[in-house]
C-alpha cells in the first residue's frame, strides 16, 4: 500500500509516524512545500523574541531522521500541485527546480494547514505573517535594527508576537478591530489582559482596524497613525483548501474541507485533517474551524488508525486553548457567552475570583474564572480563566469534565490534589460546582455585571457589603455600604418596601454569606455575580 | 433548631458556615478544645520552617469574626466530654477552668479529626507531634538552638516537616520503617524522591523503625543511633473516636466512626465527618481511612445540606493527594499497584516519562507518570506522578476522568490546553491514553521492570535501542545494543529462533517505534514499560 501525505507538520507527520508503527510494509511518502518538516509552529513567536534561543530547537525532525526511525520518504521543498482522483495520482513539484513528478497513491492524506489572512488593504505586502520557519527567518531579519512594530490582530499569535517583540526591546503597538483581544474569551474576562498589556508598555489600539499600511507607519480607521518599522499580520488564518478544491473535494460552510467521522473527504481514498478541515462542534454539532495543534495531531493519528483498519469515529471538538502573556495565563474551552447569546441558547454565567493556591502560603494570586452552564440540565457549556498561576490546570480539569459529560454541580464533588502550594481544600473548581448548585437549584439568585444599571433604574437597591475602606476606594454608583459583618445589626438602614436588593462584595463570597440574613425577608435578594471585581472589569468604570 | 458541632476546623467549621447560609434561624454552637478554630493545619509545617512567616497567617478565623459574619457561637478551649444520646445533650468542659456545661442539641455534628499515632517506644514522650497550633508553638520552641532532628515517619507530614527543618538550617534525619517514603506511591515511583532527599542532605533511613528515643539521639531497629536534639512524630494518625465510642456510636473495621451515605452515625441525630470517620472507597466500596482536607471540607458542607433538608448521598473517595518536597511534586489518586496486587485484582501498569511542557520551550522537565488500568474494561484504577512541574495538573485531570468514569483510552481524546509553556500538542495525559489503547488492544505487549530478569532467565533477549553513548553510561545486564535508527539494517544481529525479544529505550517511545520493525517477525516482541528509567528506579541498580 502506498500512502501519500501532503503537509509534513502537526497532522501530516503524526499520521505518518503512527502509520509506520501500525504497518511496517506501507510505503509512506510525505511532501512538504516549505523547507522544513515537523517543526514547532507554536514556538515560532518565542524564537523571534529570543526566549527560544536556538533556531535548531524548533526543528524537531529532519527527513533523514524520519527515514532512519520510521522509513518515511519525506520530501521538503516539494509542493503537491494537482490531484488526479480518477487515476489516484498526485502531481508534486520541486519548489526550487520546478521539476514535477507524479506519485500514485492508495490513500492520500491532506494536512496542508491554514494560510494567514492577508486583508486587501494598501501596503499589505509589507506585513509579515508568521506561520513557518521561513516566515520566522524573515521576521528576524526585518526586526534587526527596527525600533517600532505594529502587530495587526489580537488573537493568540498576535499577542505572543507582541510580547516577544517587546522582549527584544522594540516599541510595540497592537491593533485589533474588535473592542477586545482574545476573542474566545468574553470582554469582562479579558480586561486584566488589556491592563497587563498597557502596563507592559504595549500601545493597545482596540476597536479600530488598520486601513493603510504606509512605509513607516500604519493608519487606523479612526484616523490615527502609529509608527511601524515592522508590520506583523496576525489577523487569523483560513483553511488552505486550494489544491483540494481544484480536484473537486468539497468545502463546507465555514470554508474548510468537509470530512466525515473517519476524516474522509467526499473521495473515499482521500483523508483530510487539521487546520484545513471543518470540525464538529461538541455542543451544537455545527461545522467549526478550530485551528489548534492538539486536534491536528489527534486527527492525524486517527487517520493512520483508519488506514490500518483500526479506526474509531472522530470526536467533536471544544477548542480548548491557552496563551501565556506577560506572566498571565489566558485560557478557554467550549462556548463563550457571546456565542451562546448569539445562538439564542439559554445559559447561566458564573464568575469567581478564587486564589490560585491557599492564601496563607506565599505566592498565591487571584484568578478570574468563568463557567457557563445550561440552566435546565447543568451541562457545562464553556469555561474561561485568566490569572498568573493555575489557570491551565483548572481549564484542563473542566475540559475533562465536559468531555466526560459531568454536570456543573458535579464539579463540587471532585477530589483534587490539595497541598497549600497547589490549591485549596475546597479547590477553585469545587467552588464553581458549589455556586452552580446554589444557582441551578434557584436557592441563590444572581444578577450579572451588565444588568445592574438597568435593575437600579427599575428601583433595585445595591448594597455593597465590603468594608468602608474598600467602598471608599471605588464603588458602584448608587450603592449603599453596609459591611457584611454589621448587616444583621443594621437591618433598619435597608430601604423598606419590596424593592429588590442587589448585594455585592469584592467577588461574591461575602455577599453570598450576607444573603442568608436577608433570604427570609420575603423580598427579592440577588447576589452580584463576580462582585465588584467582575462589575468593574465589565463596565470599565 | 439547635445544632452543636464538635471540632472547629476543616469539617466542623465548613458545616457551621454552610448551615448558617442555609438556615438563618438555626442556633449553631461550635466547641473546639484547642485554642484555635479554622486554622490552616496544612500550613503548620511551613510555619515551622519559616516559609509562612507570620503565625497569624495560619489563623484564618476567630470566634468573634465567625460570630460577626455567621452568628456562630464558637467556643475555643472547650472540650466535648460526654454525649447523652437519650436526652440529646452533650456535656462540654472548659479546658482551662474545668467548668462543665450541658448543651442540648437537635443535631450533633462530630468532626473531632484524628490523633497522631504515638507508638509505645521508650522515650516517646519526647517526640513532638504536629497537628494543631499549640503543637506548632511547641515545635518552634523546641527547635530554638537545636541542631539535629529526627523525623519519624515518611508520610506527607513527615516529609514536609523534614524539608522545613532543613530549611531552618538543621541537620535532619528521616526514619521510615517501610523501605520507602510516601506509601500511596509504588516504590519505583518514589525512587527520585529518595534521591532528592539524599541530595538535599537529609539522612534518609529506610526499612528500619525507631526502637528507643534517647535523650540526645534515637536508636533504630538495625542498631544504628542517630543524633536528635529534637524528635518529631509523624507516623500517621488514627481517627479520634473516644468521645463517640463512649456514647455507643459504632466504629468500623478500620477504627473510624461508621457513617451511612448521609454521614449519619448509628444515632439518627448525630452526624460525623472528616478524619474521624471511615469513608467508602470508590473502587471496592470497602471502608477506608482517607484523612485529607478536601474530603473533610466537603463532608462538612454535605452534612449542613442534610440538616437543612437538601442532602445528597455521599460520594465515595479516591484519596487524591499531593505533597511538595524540595521542588518536587509528588501526587497520587486511586489505588496503587501494591494494593491492587494485595487485593488480587487484575491490572495493567503503564509508566511514562514525558516532558512537563514542550521540550523546545525553556524550563521543561521530565515527569514520571504511572497509570493503573483494568485490563478487561479499561477503567482507570489509579495514577501517580513525580516531577518538578505539572504533576498536580495531570493528577487532577486523571482524578476527574476517574470520577466521571472515563476509560484509560478515552484520555487519548481529551482536548487539553496547549501552548508550549504549559504542555505538549499531545499532552502527557493524551499519551497515557495512547499507550493504554495500544496495550489494552493487545497490539503492543509489554513487560514490567520487575519481570525482566526472570524473562531473561527463561531465554528472552533484551535489546537496548538507545544510542551507544546512552548504553555505555549504564544498561540492563545482558542487554545487547542496537540503536532504533539502525535496527532495520542490523536485523541479522538479532538472535534467531523464537526466543522472545524485550525492546527498551530510555522511556519506551523509541522502543515503541522499534516494535514496528519486528512485529511481523512472528516471535514475541515486548516493550519494556517505562524503559530504562523505570527499570533503574525500580531495581535500584
Ligand atoms: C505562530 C503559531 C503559533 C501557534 N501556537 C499554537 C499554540 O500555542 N497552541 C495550539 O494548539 N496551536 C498553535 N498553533 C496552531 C498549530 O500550529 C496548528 O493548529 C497546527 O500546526 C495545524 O496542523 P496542520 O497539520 O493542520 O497544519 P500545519 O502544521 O500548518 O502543517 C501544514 C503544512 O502543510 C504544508 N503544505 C500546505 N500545502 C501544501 C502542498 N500543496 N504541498 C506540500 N505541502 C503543503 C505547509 O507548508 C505546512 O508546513 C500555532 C500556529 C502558529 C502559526
Ligand atoms: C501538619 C498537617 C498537614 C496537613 N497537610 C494536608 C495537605 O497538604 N492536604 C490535605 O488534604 N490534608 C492535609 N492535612 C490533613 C487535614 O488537615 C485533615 O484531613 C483535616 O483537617 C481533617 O478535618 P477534620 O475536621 O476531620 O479534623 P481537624 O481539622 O483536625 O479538626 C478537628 C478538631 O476537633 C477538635 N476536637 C477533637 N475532639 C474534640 C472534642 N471532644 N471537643 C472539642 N473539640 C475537639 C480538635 O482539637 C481539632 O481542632 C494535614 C494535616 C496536618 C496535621
Ligand atoms: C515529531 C512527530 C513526528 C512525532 O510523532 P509521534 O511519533 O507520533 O509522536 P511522539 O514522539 O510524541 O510519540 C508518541 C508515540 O509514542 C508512544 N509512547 C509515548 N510514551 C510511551 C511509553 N512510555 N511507552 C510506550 N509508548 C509510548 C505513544 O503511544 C505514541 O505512539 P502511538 O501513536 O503509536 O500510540 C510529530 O509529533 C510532529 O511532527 N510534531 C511536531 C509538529 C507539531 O506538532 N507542531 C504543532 C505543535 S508545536
Ligand atoms: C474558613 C471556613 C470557616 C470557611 O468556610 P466557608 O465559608 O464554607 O468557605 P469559603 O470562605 O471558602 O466560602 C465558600 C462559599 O462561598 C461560595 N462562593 C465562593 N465564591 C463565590 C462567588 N464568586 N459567588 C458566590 N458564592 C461564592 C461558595 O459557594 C461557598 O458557599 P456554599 O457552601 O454556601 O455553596 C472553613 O473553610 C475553614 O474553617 N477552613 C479552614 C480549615 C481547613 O479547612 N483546614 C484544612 C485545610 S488547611
Amino acid at each position: 500500500m502506498r500512502v501519500v501525505i501532503v503537509g509534513g507538520v502537526a497532522g501530516g507527520m503524526s499520521a505518518a509516524a503512527r502509520l509506520r508503527r501500525l504497518d511496517e510494509s506501507a510505503e509512506i511518502v510525505v511532501v512538504e512545500k516549505s523547507g522544513y518538516v515537523s517543526f514547532a509552529n507554536c514556538g515560532l513567536p518565542y524564537h523571534v523574541g529570543g526566549v527560544i534561543e536556538e533556531r535548531s530547537a524548533l526543528l524537531l525532525q529532519t527527513p533523514q531522521a524520519l527515514y532512519d526511525r520510521f522509513r518515511l520518504d519525506v520530501r521538503v521543498g516539494v509542493e503537491a500541485v494537482q490531484i488526479n482522483r480518477q487515476s489516484r495520482e498526485v502531481i508534486v513539484r520541486d519548489v526550487a527546480t520546478g521539476r514535477e513528478e507524479t506519485l500514485s497513491y492508495d490513500k492520500l492524506v491532506l494536512s496542508p494547514g491554514a494560510k494567514p489572512l492577508m486583508p486587501p488593504i494598501p501596503g499589505i505586502e509589507r506585513a509579515l505573517p508568521l506561520r513557518n520557519v521561513e516566515d520566522t527567518d524573515r521576521m528576524l531579519e526585518a526586526v534587526q535594527g527596527a525600533e517600532t512594530a505594529v502587530v495587526i490582530g489580537g488573537g493568540f499569535v498576535g499577542l505572543e508576537v507582541a510580547e516577544n517583540l517587546l522582549h527584544r526591546g522594540m516599541k510595540v503597538a497592537l491593533v485589533e478591530a474588535l473592542p477586545q483581544v482574545m476573542a474566545p474569551l468574553d470582554p469582562e474576562m479579558v480586561d486584566p489582559v488589556h491592563d497587563a498589556m498597557r502596563a507592559a508598555g504595549i500601545d493597545l489600539r482596540l476597536g479600530s482596524g488598520v486601513t493603510i499600511i504606509g512605509e513607516h507607519d500604519v493608519t487606523l480607521a479612526d484616523g490615527a497613525t502609529v509608527p511601524a518599522d515592522v508590520v506583523v499580520a496576525a489577523i487569523g488564518v483560513r483553511p488552505d483548501t486550494e489544491l483540494a478544491k481544484a480536484s473537486g473535494l468539497k468545502v463546507g460552510p465555514r470554508g474548510g474541507l468537509l470530512v466525515d467521522h473517519r476524516q474522509l473527504t467526499n473521495d473515499p481514498h482521500i483523508y483530510a485533517v487539521g487546520d484545513a478541515v471543518e470540525k464538529n462542534d461538541a455542543l451544537s454539532d455545527e461545522a467549526v474551524l478550530v485551528p489548534l495543534a492538539n486536534t491536528a495531531n489527534l486527527q492525524g493519528r486517527r487517520v493512520a488508525d483508519d488506514i490500518a483498519g483500526r479506526g474509531k469515529p472522530a470526536r467533536p471538538v471544544r477548542g480548548t486553548a491557552i496563551v501565556g502573556l506577560l506572566g498571565l495565563q489566558v485560557a478557554a474551552t467550549g462556548w463563550n457567552e457571546k456565542r451562546l447569546r448569539d445562538a439564542g441558547r439559554a445559559y447561566l454565567a458564573i464568575h469567581t475570583h478564587p486564589a490560585s493556591h491557599a492564601t496563607y502560603y506565599p505566592g498565591a494570586s487571584t484568578m478570574a474564572l468563568k463557567l457557563l452552564v445550561d440552566p435546565a440540565t447543568g451541562e457545562i457549556l464553556g469555561a474561561q480563566g485568566v490569572g498568573r498561576e493555575g489557570i491551565d490546570k483548572r481549564i484542563d480539569v473542566i475540559a475533562t469534565a465536559m468531555t466526560a459529560g459531568m454536570t456543573a454541580p458535579e464539579l463540587a464533588e471532585l477530589e483534587l490534589a490539595y497541598a497549600p502550594q497547589f490549591g485549596s481544600a475546597k479547590d477553585a473548581v469545587n467552588m464553581l460546582g458549589f455556586i452552580a448548585e446554589n444557582r441551578l437549584s434557584g436557592w441563590e439568585k444572581s444578577v450579572q455585571w451588565h444588568e445592574v444599571a438597568e435593575r437600579q433604574a427599575e428601583g433595585a437597591v445595591v448594597i455593597d457589603v465590603r468594608t468602608p475602606g474598600e467602598y471608599a476606594a471605588g464603588a458602584i454608583p448608587g450603592a449603599m455600604n453596609i459591611p457584611v459583618d454589621e448587616l444583621r445589626d443594621r437591618m433598619d438602614e435597608i430601604p423598606g418596601g419590596d424593592v429588590p436588593l442587589i448585594l455585592h462584595c469584592g467577588v461574591g463570597i461575602r455577599s453570598h454569606a450576607a444573603l442568608a440574613a436577608l433570604r427570609d425577608s420575603g423580598r427579592e435578594v440577588l447576589n452580584l455575580d463576580g462582585g465588584y471585581t467582575t462589575w468593574r472589569a465589565g463596565t470599565g468604570i
